[in-house]
């Protein structure tokens, strides 16, 4: 059985998702797709605007194959990170390609580009280093100078955010197991994060988040497929977003004293003080992070740390472990034909897996489910067992 | 002029509180009464039901003249510490006698149990070490059995709640500065804690409280003075309960590790690991100590761990300084002549104290503000200048 994998957020399962899914199983002729999905919270450090067992049924309802939890302690860091662990799951489960969606949409350029910087690392790093102390600038914008000196503008434009994603891929791909073949194709229709919808029935997932949390669910409904449509149906609880969890960050900052948290994941260069001081004059999540922007720190790096906070995640991560959302017939038979031969910890039933090993993204769901609304779904992440579908 | 010290709470301020006050001014002949009142938090290790601001306006109503707040690290802690740093307030504000209500009711044997305890410390402390290890039982219960040892049934029943406060106070005074005289009377009409009110115009704070948490704001009128109820009409913001900061402690159980909680002023004997647990079952704050009592710890032991947590208190408590509330014209003359003669800092402009001196108290009235319709108290702490009246 050939498999292609896909790294994805599914905030919510919408039809650029579905076109996307298709592609995949066109373009790389797999006959299994297995997508390394985000929990309770997702990489711009926010909380998923529905729970993760939703989400995969969202996932499962439209034809993945196989879904798997990228732990938060991943999930919610730079891309870096966030695609390293991602890769490092989809290759543990033998994948034979991974598609991804860019605005590029030639995967070539992605290799070149990805085999040139691991062949002069020191060179890169060393540029990086120089343009976030030289220029106070975001990592990000110092990663994509450092990157456009070495290759010009032209080989790949990374200042887009699905080439910069993908080209994180593409590099952990090389480091990890070239063998596994990138496939890519142009986004449709949509800017990643356009705020607006733009087309008669793709948008952004922060179009359409931004529709149901503004209660206009039967206008967001035109951007989803109807097997989300029927999800979202069955859903009683609420719709998330940071606002949810605001009072808990608020009361934590006020809280702690600065040294409690400058051993947080992401805490450093003083923005814990910062953070505390804004804390007590905020009155909502938006207005806080309003006033810690600076040109210093991105929106989703404010975002992430205050995410950080909010779930005391220590420096040091997880280590990498399999658990898996959900599967269909297709799924099982794959994993099972596997099963003895990958090197990663599998967690179908949490209880029996090793312990601690679990213990950041249980607290991350228990937090998450904190919010109002959410009660019957609180404890439940440690029960749940995995979605099965035909 | 000659001054009379009391300790109280006002949560509210009730016609018990005035007879109190009244007999205080009448048999101590006193031309000033300064009232030590918790802030935001009370002894029972519970949040106060209305903002200490409103508190102090009932006090200065009802004829108190200068009202000055007992920090929390100490106003929430068991009745030794809690009489101990009263008493050293009202010390450092040289008044002539101590004023409580008891059920004994006779001052002299106060004093003479005081007395006797301090020249037979040591063995007292041992035969409490004893009790607490030998019978696994609340050092409150310990403290009476070694109590009752020394002194046999007769001379005071330091079961009774204000008995075993007075004796507090009595002991301060006698370590402190036994000038101090001690006055007492027997208390009218209401058991202190009894849950139901007892009498046509006296109940106890507790069953009053319960009367307006249950909105029955009416019936509770009438065990009010006149002062008490004009301030209620008046006060726009909620009354509160635990389960107002029950959302903050849960989500605060739930992040912290077992380690953090550790250092935590309360916390021993693993109670952290217990109240953890608990946390992730229980619905409500009631409910939460509900699971955790046992005969080892009472229902105030466990809310004071339960809200030193809250508010993350160090082991260290604060240094003890004079944070003045409010003030009549009486009071302020009172202050003027012996402002050069205190030997405790007083704060009356927080802005102008020694940093950090206050840190704890302000910290713990943000977290008291974080409830839900306190908006408007927010940050106002430090700002808020004492209440000066006629």
């Amino acid at each position: 059985m050939k498999a292609t994998g896909i790294v994805v957020e599914y905030n919510p399962f919408h039809n650029g998702h579905k076109l996307h899914l298709n592609k995949a199983l066109e373009l790389t002729k797999a006959d299994v797709v297995i997508a390394v999905m985000s929990g309770s919270f997702v990489q711009r450090g926010e909380p998923a605007i529905v729970p993760k067992w939703e989400r995969t049924k969202m996932a499962l309802a439209a034809g993945v194959d196989i879904v798997v939890e990228l732990p938060v302690s991943f999930a919610t860091q730079h891309a870096t990170i966030f695609a390293e662990e991602a890769v490092r799951i989809l290759d543990a489960l033998h994948v034979d390609s991974l598609f991804f969606g860019s605005e590029h949409g030639v995967a070539e350029d992605f290799s070149v580009a990805a085999k040139t910087v691991v062949k002069n690392e020191v060179a890169f790093n060393h540029a990086i280093q120089l343009a976030l102390v030289d220029k106070k600038i975001s990592y990000a914008r110092a990663y994509t100078e450092a990157f456009t000196t070495l290759f010009g503008a032209d080989l790949l434009d990374v200042t887009k955010p699905n080439n910069i994603l993908g080209f994180h891929y593409a590099l952990a791909v090389q480091k990890q197991n070239p063998i596994i073949s990138l496939q890519t194709i142009p986004r449709a229709h949509a800017e990643y994060h356009a705020e607006e919808a733009t087309h008669d029935q793709i948008a952004s997932a922060t179009a359409i988040r931004k529709l149901i949390l503004a209660g206009k669910s039967e206008e967001a409904s035109r951007y989803l497929p109807v097997s989300s449509i029927e999800v979202l149906k069955n859903y009683t609880g609420p719709f998330l977003s940071w606002e949810d969890y605001w009072p808990l960050l608020k009361y934590r900052l006020i809280q702690a004293s600065s040294e409690e948290l400058e051993g947080i994941r992401g805490v450093s260069e003083g923005i814990q003080n910062r953070m505390q001081h804004a804390a007590t004059k905020a009155q909502s999540f938006s207005n806080f992070i309003e006033r810690l922007k600076t040109k210093r720190y991105s929106n989703a790096r404010l975002q992430r740390t205050a995410l950080q906070i909010l779930l005391n995640a220590k420096e040091q991560p997880s280590s990498p472990y399999i658990r898996i959302l959900g599967m269909n017939k297709t799924g099982q038979k794959y994993l099972s034909l596997h099963k003895k031969n990958i090197s990663l910890p599998i967690v179908t039933t949490v209880s029996k897996a090793a312990p601690g090993l679990l213990e950041e993204d249980l607290r991350a769901t228990s937090i998450y489910t904190l919010a109002n609304g959410l009660e019957n779904y609180q404890a439940g992440d440690f029960h749940i067992p995995p979605i099965l579908t035909l």
